[in-house]
């Protein structure tokens, strides 16, 4: 799509620059502010007129950003730009992608309905998909999906000397088998069964024979953390070394992060698809390879 | 329009409880929740198809209120509403009515273009119109615009003995003349000169002839507190009585209230269009005249 300028959205500058360093192209001067009374100011300072642009925005805690980011796209769109991506690393709206009882909001088709209005192309990695097979079920815009399983699989190779890959439940084995196979480990895949936003339990594979393993849980998104948190107890009650929690997309909401933390935990290694202290993997190249493309 | 089912935003119960008692509506019942993560949940637990619904959000700190604002209106429709109305009795986005400088959003109008996308109809109070003339400037769909003044000026007959009416800048000239003519009451109006978001200063009548009277400054929006409060200054150092400080609506950015409330203050006084401890006007019978209307 070769964009030729990248803006960043507050609080998405690094992940702005690693793009724009491998991109080659500049980051431009925006400003995202807010009146006193809460609501927003957005104004671009640069000279767009004709140019393909893209906006890196991720939607966690998405609902106060969505206004500025609407506002940046119409605003750019006024001033001549012909095609605004963009860049959510992480993807808001892709839990409630049916109505599970009636009267409730279609919120992923909903959502999906207003980024596709107002911008021309998204880019993301490892989005939620449960009932939509694709983005193109909700979103008419071009989606682009990056997965980061290759990168998960590189760093454990070069940082863990026998990994034995674990996936939390039954939806993550497609791709916790991927990063196995492409590092040769053996892996596992626990049962969970939710119980609401916060209440899961999981039971237990037989791993007494990889109590030399490193265990390494690999999930898409860490939130609550209480999955993550279960297993990692579980492990430690069948005598495992320390484990290593992984995840694409750091969400850890409220004190997740801290819980998680003070467990039978080695390390928290994550993706920079939201910016967190636990960011270890970069996606910039990747997504700069979608924005130089054709 | 012969709404026959409220729904309150939440936060919004009480004038809405105001409004359906005076229209002898039924408020029907939802969900507005947010998942640990910071997505909302919407869900109408009512019987919906076929009827004309309104729901009730004032839109002070308009951000976060947007998504679930519109999924509302979305599942409504999905579910055969014919009909969504918007009584946002505090209404967002009319100060940036214009581009002040090259490369700004022009925030009014594409605020107007989403609310007018997702709802049927609007109503509101006393919106601050500056630059557009009406709403209709902005909003494609049909706007109902309530007046104050009327039940401003009531409430001073009511309440205050010898009233002198004040306005804080010029363009409070024309509702803050209403609001004294409504009552026979003599009235000053301030020049004031703005810098920036937060600073302003004011140029002070001569308002000793009044020494006796209540002043009473009115305005449409009390937000930072920062010209009321110099207004109030200055009219105690004119050794004039305790002031009232009248406003439509209660924004009160911050520590505005409490910082407001310390100075040479009788009273503030409010309409519930936001809801308030300084509340002590009704809009509610106002808003079920228009929604009973044809």
């Amino acid at each position: 799509m070769t964009v030729s300028m990248l803006f960043a959205y507050p609080d998405q500058e690094s992940m702005t620059q690693t793009i724009s360093d491998h991109l080659h192209a500049p980051i431009g001067q925006a400003v995202f502010r807010s009146f006193p009374d809460g609501e927003s100011y957005v104004r671009l300072l640069e000279e767009v007129k004709g140019k393909k642009i893209a906006i890196v925005c991720s939607l966690n805690q998405p609902d106060p950003k969505l206004i500025p980011l609407l506002f940046f796209a119409k605003t750019a769109k006024d001033l001549g730009v012909t095609h605004v991506t963009l860049i959510a690393p992480y993807l808001a709206y892709m839990r409630q992608d049916t109505r599970f009882h009636p009267g409730e909001s279609f919120s992923s088709k909903y959502f999906a309905a207003l980024i596709s209005q107002y911008f021309d192309a998204l880019i993301t990695v490892d989005p939620h998909l449960h009932r939509h097979k694709t983005l193109d079920e909700v979103y008419s815009i071009p989606t682009y999906v990056l997965h980061a399983a290759p990168l998960l699989a590189a760093w454990i190779r070069e940082h863990v000397k026998q990994p034995l890959i674990m996936g939390p439940d039954s939806e993550s084995r497609q791709w916790v088998s991927q990063v196995a196979d492409l590092i040769n480990a053996p892996y596992q895949v626990l049962e969970k069964e939710r119980h609401g936003d916060k209440s899961v339990s999981v039971s237990f594979p037989q791993v007494e024979q990889y109590r030399n393993y490193t265990p390494i849980v690999v999930d898409d998104v860490i939130s609550t953390a209480h999955t993550m948190i279960e297993v990692v107890e579980a492990l430690k009650s069948a005598k495992m070394k320390k484990v290593i929690c992984m995840a694409v997309h750091a969400v850890f909401a409220g004190d997740a992060f801290k819980r998680l933390s003070k467990t039978h935990v080695r390390q928290i290694v994550t993706c920079n698809t939201i910016t967190h202290p636990s960011n270890a993997i970069d996606l910039g190249r990747s997504i700069a390879e979608v924005l130089s493309s054709e």
